[in-house]
């Protein structure tokens, strides 16, 4: 399918959009508010996924949620001690009108982080919307990110009766470390994507600009390396053991001296490491996490590679067994500049966003970019849009806030693109 | 006081106590056996001591225990997550009928291990006086320590009257990992004791055999580091953090190369390493746990030197700062010939055990050796002794299990040899 | 001084200038095939200083040569076993006729490198004019640059006599490594120098084009440290020993641990490690060289302090003692906008170079920048420029050789710099 | 054959043989001194060996010498700069009468040290003898060892016309670092010896005492190993590198930990390491020289193998070749009770040496142990002596120096227990 379907919202559809979203922004920052209050860890959105999913019945989408939309894919990075329900969460609604056109995906996410939110001088706790769950708090957006996901199913619902083609919108679990992605792609929901809109609020990007050019997602990687050997007294016999840790030390050291690169954003971090279990004892096993990052895929697959051999290595220099689990994953990513100029065009019809900036870089690593390049590598279209949102503290932090001003901003976006892409009001 | 003490058990004497053993040996098997489904974990010793504080109250010693003998002492080595009571355990029986004579003490140990005992083809199982507490056993041999400790002080009771010097029956707290001991010489006991007799059953030596001229006690210090840097994010600026995870494995194979030497029974032994929180933060945080141990105290006094030294530079090497606490600790030990030639002699006339090894390799860390050094380094004697008792299966095992022949055989000896240096009888 | 100084040639001096620059092309290209045959090593730049010395004494310069002009300044990284003479090159034209007006610097290098000059397929070799020393070889361009020193010696002395300011023209020793131009700054030459012109022929600008708005200097440092530690029998007392190749080692591992940031063009290299003398002797002594890189300098003093700290901190882990030797030095640099705009000007009206380029990427270290700052340092002005010339091969390798015909451009455009600064027919 | 030759010399053929050696005594001493004057490094006893086997022919011996000895056996550890000759030295005398009777050989080892002999307060600069060779010196005894070996053949030669057996007088080359003695046995000589005999003056053992029952020996392997990877530029392209010298710095850290052992003498050193040509470059070699100890083979064995993987692993973390050559080798050895008896009874009817220690531990590594090692392997017997000298100062120091009085007992002793081994004068 060619991308004739970029076309531009009507007047009269930007008309009536915006008369829809200016009515519903009260309800978007109330329904910001209620999931602000009730942060679930990634893989363990159970109360959010129910709320999401009943609130799309009660719109008449078909809903698939939890195990019926990953379809017995791989949960990458699970808990280790999961609790009843956890990586059966997420869910997303699908409407199909039987109309030929093309078949467009929305995705936010919907997980917090393991973060206690601030008290003091923090206007959620001083208006008496915080976090009701300890030691967890929405600190990077997503619960901005579900408001206006339910807010476009909301207010597209009514139209979509005229649409030509299909909508998805997917309510994504475990976006935190780069796990839920992949599972969504390895259920096949790409397959037949021919347009992919994701989006990312606040990021540096002011209240009222809106960074369409966007560049610099950090393709990562996350990995967890069990070290196995054998005990032995480490008095008696220590040539008897075979030491995990220090064949997790060696390797520690040895990973971090494979981020040299004339490449850009070359990086790798062991995280954590846990190993040996009792002082007069060879230790027996070792568990280290690390993440590696870099500009381009090429170099990530590169690093991979080389710090696999560290970790085998290291192991047989002290002849124990090593494995290497894979949990979570990033790519990267450039926003094509015809879905680049398309949005803007829109963006300038809709008066959604007053400002559009030249280009952005999004520093940082976002697992929709394995949504993306998947559309993307079977000649559908895809574009991630950061929407400018002042915010009181840095992303992952326990003062973090933003201006829900963006909320509308972003729905009326959204509602737009999406709209015109399906020919609503051609 | 010259060691003019060391006089052997009269005729007389040897016949009343190998009547009275006699007569005891099924109260000390039993004694073993409810000790035995009762450990508990150094310092966490307070039913056991209890018990056996208890005991010798009702045999009309004055009876110091807890704190109370610790004296603000302080103690190695307590977990991480005290109970309340942790830390105020042991006992200490102390006889003194005012006559003039020399302060002997004889010092047993009562600590358990975190070990899950054996269930199939176990004695102790099968004849239902096996640990009744998860994970813990009596797998060293304290708990038939114990029944002895009781056992002399049931016995050598009504013989005091005529005791010329003073007794004191130590029920020692924390043996394992070397912790208890130092709190006691701290708290001051040591510092008029004339004659210092502690003992382990088993190692190898097997019944009916003592092992009197004991040699090989290895010297040990164990340690517990922690390394604090400062947290960035690995992606943005991992300049901007402090490694502190990079300095503990650094110093974790820095250590180990320190332990080539000519000198004997030289080890260093990094047994635990828990570092940092997350996959992407530089970690700021890692803590590692390691012993050192050498046969002579000259050469374990050296690598503590190196080991320190090594620790401080890994830290300065990646900017992070170091602290290091001592949690367990004990000495090299030599039994001097004459408290060997005395207690053989003395082992001939009370008949307690048929064979005396030549010379034994105790081969092992015990920190009765703090006690016999401090009572050594002011003028007295002492003598650690192994009383032989074939076992089921190795020390800290979880089918350990000893002959309790050895108890009768060892009371005897023990009754024998304080009595005679009591001049009780003579 | 203001940069009034800073004006365009007028025509006439144009005309003077093609004219003099079209005659000494033949000239120019001899002059370079002579210097390529007598390439000398840094330092050691004897006959070529004496060569240039003569030739410039002889055009009524007054010249200040070897150990007159570095004024007893530090000789960073003098060979290991230096030959007579060695350190004492170099030198500098000095021409000043009294008149007021600004101090210039023209600064070219002179030394060649430790490469065997291809024999195949080379012109120099089939031609004749091949290097004449073993193992030696000008093969950075920099007997291109003698040339050209040479020929604005040549064509701008007759018309000195009208200048307003003073000329110097630096034939600097020792670039390659960063070496020669820090004693020249010590020597205090740029303390009043107004206006600096540093060129550089090659690296990737093709014949015809001209890099006036480069950036991309890469800051640079190059050490040499040394371990000291204590022999000892390997079999009988390695623990008497303090062995300095293990030092060396975590050195360098950790050195190269510290290549990680978020700030650009960070690198840590240790490129040589010597240690030890014997197989069975604990070594007592090792010695690295490495260097670091940054993109701005900041960066490069803050790596430079960690560095410093890992080599200490290495060696206090094997107590053994360290010292840290700087052996070159290069600074970032940035042409700034007046200079690149004036640069532009006058070539346009020279007609030197056809093509200006927008910008360019040095993309590598060049200790012109050590002077260059000096000058910006103290309110001059200062400009490194890349001379365009297509390269048979890449620089530093057996087959470089360069299009001669940028000889004659760089000439003309520098004596029209130099004269237009100097007020010369004006 | 059963050992039945190990008889004693009969009261006729002591007489003689105290005879002959007093009479020799003069010679003895200055034959020593004169090879003390001309010392040659192992695998360069180029003029020894001519001087030796000139001697030995003029006695009417049969002389293999050098590369007609060693029969294309392989030379460890040559020299990297070969020399004319190097590595065809060595010699050995052969008597073979043709009267049935055990094989007999009887080794000395002949090459000296690099070591600059002391000339200040030390006996044979002195005395005018010293060393006539820069930086090489006899500082071990082997030309004591020489003076002895022709001692013995020039005695036992008249002596031979009725011995019962064959005589061989191995004159071995490059014993230091463990080389010549593995060449002797791959060339086959080993293969009928019945009885063998190697001797060693000094060691500790005090001038008239003789030790028979010598234990201690260290195994030992000496091998240099060789990573190769891949060259970069370090600035542009460090992840395009290979880097071999960081696999080296990771290998020596890591054979340094497998010393810790329960077996004794176990030891690893790295005694050089070479890595990298260049400051910007990333290293692509690396050399480093170890060696292993251990008191036992089965242990050295162990550490042999743990140390290939940790190299192989060490190369791999850093994706360079490596390549391990053994240079040297020893094994442990003890001399059988049936020797040691035997010796004894011989010496004390020769009156060789006053004093024969109860055991001593050699304390050092011997490749005459391969040499024993093969001969008991096939049924032979074999003893490796230290024959009692006092010394000016340590073996393998500028000082060294021995007590000459040891030259006469030595050879009488070896004269008497071969003669009477071969049936002389019985």
């Amino acid at each position: 399918m060619s991308n004739e379907f970029l076309g531009l919202p009507s007047r009269a559809l930007v008309d009536r959009l915006q008369s829809d979203v200016g009515a519903l922004s009260p309800w978007l920052t109330r329904t910001r508010r209620e999931f602000h209050a009730l942060p679930e860890l990634g893989w363990r959105e159970i109360e959010t996924t129910r709320r999401i999913a009943t609130e799309l019945t009660g719109l008449g989408y078909k809903v698939v949620a939890g195990s019926d939309m990953l379809r017995g894919a791989c949960r990458f990075g699970m808990s280790a001690a999961p609790i009843p329900g956890e990586g059966d969460t997420g869910c997303m609604a699908v409407f199909d009108g039987g109309r030929a056109g093309p078949t467009i995906c929305l995705r936010v996410d919907i997980d917090a982080l393991p973060i206690d939110e601030a008290v003091c001088g923090h206007r959620p706790a001083s208006e008496g919307w915080a976090s009701a769950v300890p030691s967890v708090m929405h600190a990077c957006g997503h619960d901005g990110h579900i408001a206006m996901g339910l807010g476009v199913a909301r207010i597209l619902r009514p139209l979509l009766e005229e649409a030509a083609g299909r909508l998805l919108i997917l309510f994504q679990p475990a976006e935190e470390g780069g796990r839920g992605a992949r599972a969504v792609v390895e259920a096949g929901w790409m397959a037949d994507v021919d347009l992919f809109l994701a989006i990312h609020i606040g990021l540096g990007v002011p209240s009222g600009s809106l960074a369409l050019d966007v560049d610099g997602f950090l393709a990562t990687r996350k990995f967890k390396t069990r070290f196995s050997g054998l005990a032995a007294h480490a008095g008696k016999s220590p040539e008897q053991g075979r030491n995990a840790l220090l064949a997790a030390c060696q390797a520690t050291l040895g990973l971090h001296s494979l981020a040299q690169s004339g490449e850009p954003g070359i990086r790798v971090n062991v995280g954590t490491l846990r190993g040996g279990k009792a002082l007069n004892v060879v230790p027996d096993e070792a568990v280290l996490e690390f993440d590696i990052r870099a500009a381009e895929m090429p170099a990530l697959q590169m690093l991979d590679m080389r710090c696999r051999r560290m970790i085998e290595a290291s192991a047989a220099a002290y002849e124990v067994a090593s494995s290497m689990e894979l949990r979570g994953e990033a790519s990267d990513w450039h926003n094509p500049p015809k879905i680049v100029e398309w949005a803007k065009s829109a963006n300038s019809e809709l008066s959604a966003f007053p400002t559009v900036l030249d280009a952005h870089a999004f520093g940082a690593s976002e697992d929709a970019t394995l949504l993306a390049s998947a559309v993307a590598g079977r000649g559908g279209v895809a574009g991630i849009f950061v929407l400018g949102a002042d915010i009181a503290d840095g992303h992952h932090t326990p003062h973090f806030d933003f201006d829900e001003t963006v909320l509308a901003r972003g729905t009326l976006l959204l509602t737009g693109l999406i709209a015109a892409a399906l020919s609503i009001g051609r």
